[in-house]
């Protein structure tokens, strides 16, 4: 999402009428059947997603197939297969092996299976993961409602910790490690919010500020939030949490309260209500007092070349 | 296809259980629709599958997405839709409109869009395809049946010599080079074969001989070939043309005859009745006496990088 996205809307125009149904964490597409097809894809490419000297090779097909499934989530959807294309240098295609084990272990977790790919050789460590899912009404960044209750999933800022490690060449905490190389795609807690009636779901690749805008953006709406309520790791600060990026957490706008300790039960991880939406002429997003001080940019891939 | 599909076979292997659905040109799943879902995915790599300085970028997105389709319709599918993900160095951002446009036109050309994607910087530029197509009856690699007559369409050779003036530095001549960066996906052709009663279907992406070797093994016959009879450009010998890869044509077996002809003057492209499939013991190809003085190897992306 975010400048991705831009770069894609511009790609599109240049496409002319042959592009359709652009713009969520994933297409939809009605194939005749009596649930709606998602798809989505995501590219994972070495120095600017990972460094081969921040994972192993399993990590990474892992990391590229969960972050494609992190999308499907998004939208509520249930995953029914992966594709997944692997550029590798002929002198490294020994990797082929762990990155396919990861890429398998990854769709395993989310119960879904490979189904097919490609290989090249490669200058360039690249693995782009295509993630096809079903859903009945899949959740959309458009449907947030004055009124309704916004939500995050997750414990924010283990990946910034440990990128910002990483960048300083020292070892990061395991458990932020854990965050930022093992991203766990909340395919049920979707599923389970979509069924408690959930009216707008995003997942936060590119940190919590930024997908706060997108959703109101989307929906023509005000999110107002009150980050007081927010779960972050402790030595990061709510700055950082905010705008950390790679997090595959979700932010879902719900129409009423729901039972954050069942859902702290049932899935192992929190469940922080940070918010209402407003009706609003102008989309906005109202950060409340935590960020009265500073500007939040998004985080942006393309100018966080991690090399 | 070839010793790409082994590797993926090996990766497979390694991700156990996570696997299923692996082994034709696309994937074939089950959604609960009346049709079938295929799909399939193709990576091109700079200096791998092009070089910047042999085509344009517009070309480089066309032949990406054109390549995958081609899959589909070796499956006897039609296309539902293309999801692109983008490699591009940040110096070289402005040529995704280029990628772009050229991807979109693939997708027109065969009667669909691109529903989605995503982008990257990266220091290879590199462009992965993924194609969703439907299809009541899914052609695959294992149907071919002893009587059955084989067929390929238009004329092959194109790619290779394109390939080889290039590679020495030439201008190729305009209708061979037209056949390597402009490749048709066969969709229409595939339809109508399959209408016809078509048994197996593949396309001649590792080069005709490579191909007729998957249809043997996955079908467990003999394919009995007089290659006197087949089409190809002037200028390239019949035993280039066998292996010219990246031809994109379709290699068929059909239960009867079919009216050439009629092919010809609906599709504007030669189809060329090449030989008989007979029952065996061991899968097998006959060449007959074109081959006979000279071992043929398939087309090996990992072993020609065009660098």
């Amino acid at each position: 999402p975010g400048p991705e996205f831009d770069r894609i809307r511009e790609m599109i125009a240049a496409a002319g009428h042959s592009a359709q149904h652009i713009g969520d964490d994933a297409a939809v597409l009605d194939i005749g059947s009596p649930e709606k097809l998602v798809v989505s894809t995501d590219i994972s490419v070495e120095n600017v997603h990972f460094r081969r000297d921040w994972m192993t090779f399993e990590e990474i097909g892992y990391r590229a197939v969960a972050v494609a499934l992190s999308d499907i989530a998004a939208m509520g959807a249930m995953p029914r297969g992966v594709i997944v294309a692997y550029g590798v240098p002929t002198a490294d295609s020994s990797a082929l092996n762990d990155l396919g084990r990861g890429a398998g272990t990854a769709a395993l977790v989310s119960g879904t299976f490979i189904v097919g790919g490609d290989i090249s050789s490669s200058a360039t460590v690249t693995v782009t993961a295509t993630v096809l899912g079903v859903a009945k009404r899949p959740l959309l960044r458009s449907g947030a409602r004055p009124g309704d209750l916004i939500y995050v999933t997750g414990i924010l800022g283990g990946p910034s910790m440990a990128l910002k490690a990483l960048k300083e060449g020292k070892a990061p905490l395991a458990a932020a490690r854990d965050r930022f190389v093992r991203p766990v795609p909340r395919i049920r807690e979707a599923q389970w919010l979509s069924q408690q009636g959930a009216t707008a779901c995003i997942d936060i690749s590119d940190g919590l500020v930024g997908e706060l805008w997108h959703l109101a953006s989307a929906s023509g709406v005000e999110l107002r939030t009150g980050l007081h309520n927010f779960s972050h790791f402790a030595g990061v600060t709510i700055q950082e949490a905010l705008v950390s990026g790679e997090e595959y957490e979700l932010c879902v706008t719900m129409p009423k309260e729901v039972d954050e300790a069942l859902f702290a039960a049932r899935f192992g991880i929190p469940l922080s209500c940070i918010g209402t939406v407003a009706a609003s002429a102008e989309p906005q997003v109202n950060l409340g007092i935590a960020t009265a001080s500073k500007t939040l940019e998004p985080f942006n891939h393309f100018a966080n070349d991690h090399q």
